[in-house]
């Protein structure tokens, strides 16, 4: 299993802050290397999830795009199945779509989170995935 | 310096197709992440320039933000003063601004390249930046 200092030294962009459990199950940690505003409409954020961590459910009004930078991980948009991802990965997430991401059990996910079209609307954030939910794919 | 074949070997993405010399002088290859669309309005490459090799001098109208992932290199706007790029760093390049970007004679550059806003049109590519222009910085 990746250990938490390891994988920080390696890691391309600082870690940044915890993140609130408000929106996340466990611990995940945020580097926005690009604030939102109107003339780039595209915030971008480095994100690290600690093994088991994963972000609720959410909505982005215009689509996100996840590049896996380290790890291993879990996508699922709702109703489908979870697909598994790894580091090199490209994850493109429609806009409108239902869906969460965040760390294997067995390991570190480390993901750049691009929110482009972002004039359309923040963030929708839902209900937290349920252990039932995320041991669908890990139990 | 980095050698071509070690660089290869450590980067997150793949190196993907060398790019015509229309728009480059020396040698770059280019890995589409994400193909541009009106539902991301975000095409994402992933851009490798050997040593000394550079884009030409060029304009988006919807701007442009660089990750770099590796190496290191240069990053210039028009009537503005050569700006040294590193690994970790990350490029805002606003909408309509005149600019090159490429590697430093002695590294390779490894960088994504985020273009938001692509419905507002396609790059514009320009003159090549000169070995004068080049030598600034590195002679």
């Amino acid at each position: 299993m990746d250990k938490l200092n390891n994988l920080s030294e390696r890691e391309l962009f600082p870690k940044g802050v915890k993140l609130p459990n408000d929106h996340f199950t466990g611990r995940a940690w945020l580097s926005m290397l690009v604030e939102d505003d109107r003339i780039f409409n595209c915030p971008i954020g480095n994100v690290s999830f600690e093994p088991s961590a994963r972000t609720n459910w959410h909505i982005h009004q215009g689509g996100q795009i996840l590049l896996v930078t380290a790890g291993k991980g879990y996508y699922q948009e709702k109703g489908k199945k979870v697909q598994v991802i790894h580091k090199g990965d490209v994850v493109k997430i429609p806009s409108s779509v239902n869906h969460w991401h965040g760390a294997s059990p067995d390991s570190w996910l480390v993901h750049i989170a691009i929110m482009p079209n972002s004039q359309k609307g923040p963030v929708e954030w839902l209900e937290p995935v349920t252990n039932e939910e995320y041991n669908v794919i890990s139990g």
